[in-house]
């Protein structure tokens, strides 16, 4: 869901909210500012539909956030890479990361098993 | 939207944006920590249908982020106080808010007048 309602809000965090605060779309950010920078990497650990994945990188790409450009190796494939308004946002994100480790504990029972 | 899909991801900041990346609640969250504790003045500031900050608050409320409480002067009305946990979120949504000054303008015309 992209929540346009709140682009346009007087309030410089809604207006953060409603440009990235969707799911996919700052998983797929964060995953990219942490080098996971191609589309068969991404998906696989992400765990992403091919679908949501392309709309995500296309719509972070056209903000700005993601650059799209030829992997040098010199095959056809492609990369992503963060611009410096994305890279600002590491910090905050891994504070929320962190935040998520002390207070969200995972639920899956065979990961608590190990 | 709540994202129950990604409150069980390995992912802390799945669990994160699972929990609290609602747009909405997110906004909510940050007004309270920012001291408008008050539904009334919630509901304006926000500019928010009642029936779903009513939604948001008691969701805030059994995530333990928030506590209601009898405002002391002697009235019947309740205001929302937000607990530890949700303190240790003002900084990185702070950042979140900064960066969205910088790189979200508002798009509003009538704003950009003055």
């Amino acid at each position: 869901m992209i929540r346009s309602d709140l682009n346009n809000r007087k309030c410089p965090l809604a207006r953060t909210v409603g440009e990235i605060g969707d799911g996919w779309t700052l998983l797929t950010l964060w995953a990219v500012l942490n080098g996971q920078t191609r589309f068969e990497v991404l998906q696989e650990n992400l765990g992403v539909a091919r679908n949501i994945l392309s709309d995500r990188l296309r719509r972070l790409v056209h903000l700005g956030l993601l650059v799209r450009r030829p992997i040098s190796n010199g095959s056809r494939r492609c990369e992503y890479l963060p611009t410096k308004k994305a890279v600002e946002l590491h910090e905050p994100l891994s504070a929320l990361r962190e935040w998520g480790e002390r207070h969200c504990p995972s639920k899956d029972l065979t990961e608590m098993a190990y």
